[in-house]
């Protein structure tokens, strides 16, 4: 879809050009705030594949779901992760670039397809900011995510300031 | 405890109130330092739950400790990160955020409880920083942790410049 | 080696006195770039011990790998960290501190020596930017990382503005 993009439009323009609606952004499952803005850089909590405050996707990847099921469940948590955005900055268009990804994958021993699932979240990133505000990416394995949830997402944002 | 604290108390008569004493700042277990101060930002090594430069608690949350002992386990961490951050700035009066925990659980492939155990940090950062400083919070479960501790702790504070 | 050489040296004159040539600098596995810079902030994406685009390690710390391929391998990715700082920056003597690594393991479930395998990474850096730029690091044994490669490194410099 990225295509048809300008890399000039706006991130809320492209929202609506996708047909995008972001989610409701949720609430903390304990003592910690879902974003903190320091100098130009917001960070944000761990995302969850959640719906409500309840997990949408549960189990690990290479067993209890498919590839194409974690990509879903990683694109759910980069959705949340832009409503959460949106909430503390009041429009997406203060973001001037995605610096980093995180992405942690609930997994089998024998996972070897992180950069497919991972490409959920940059995919939809991409899309939203343009190819010109790509971020760097860390993507690893691990044995498990809170309440069984197959995937977690981390991002910095730069803002404006 | 944090409700009988004002927030606008400093994070060392705090401490007093407390009547928290903080260990002696552990010194590391390879070529790396305990701080790094960039800007306005003070990062930290991964905290460990040590006492003198030892383990304190070593095996996996699910099996050899229960969630509780977990809790104690990173109580200890963050402890060893307020005395690291104190060491490096002099006074913890200059820490302006807690800005993320990034915490990491040695842990069984069926545990689901990362929230609770993560909030023994995030719970004493708040009774010592005041809740206007809680930070963002990564959570996962690893498959194993340093000398087989349970629990790790990274910690980025924003501080004066 | 590096007792040898002067703290003020430049990067890239060690460089040279260590007879040490970078790789060319790798490429993404998927849709993020190697590296972003903001401010005075350069992350770089998780760091693989490839050569050409291809795994040059592949399988488990304690299982498949002894802990000395495992310190050659987080060496290769180190190097490649170095390649594309290097690419990014121009130049290495614009790093004026290492601020951050992250490493991660894929390890057997009783691995314990964790900082010895990282301090392949934490000394190389010191050999080239010197001991009075070493960093905070962070090291956790995970479950399995991209294409069953056995390490990961994630790296934060500052850099000159």
């Amino acid at each position: 879809m990225s295509e048809t993009l300008n890399n000039n439009d706006s991130a809320e323009s492209r929202l609506r050009d996708l047909g995008i609606q972001l989610p409701e952004p949720g609430s903390p499952f304990g003592a910690y705030v879902e974003a903190v803005q320091t100098g130009n850089l917001l960070f944000l909590s761990g995302m969850l594949p959640t719906e409500g405050h309840s997990p949408k996707f549960v189990g690990k990847l290479g067993k209890d779901l498919t590839l194409e099921q974690g990509r879903s469940a990683l694109t759910l948590a980069a959705m949340n992760a832009l409503a959460v955005a949106r909430e503390h900055l009041g429009t997406l268009d203060r973001v001037t670039r995605v610096i980093r990804l995180g992405v942690y994958l609930a997994a089998t021993d024998d996972f070897k397809e992180h950069p497919k699932v991972a490409d959920a979240a940059s995919e939809l990133f991409r899309d939203v900011f343009g190819s010109g505000k790509t971020s760097v990416r860390q993507v690893i394995g691990v044995s498990t995510l809170p309440f069984g949830m197959p995937v977690e997402l981390e991002v910095i944002f730069e803002v404006e300031g």
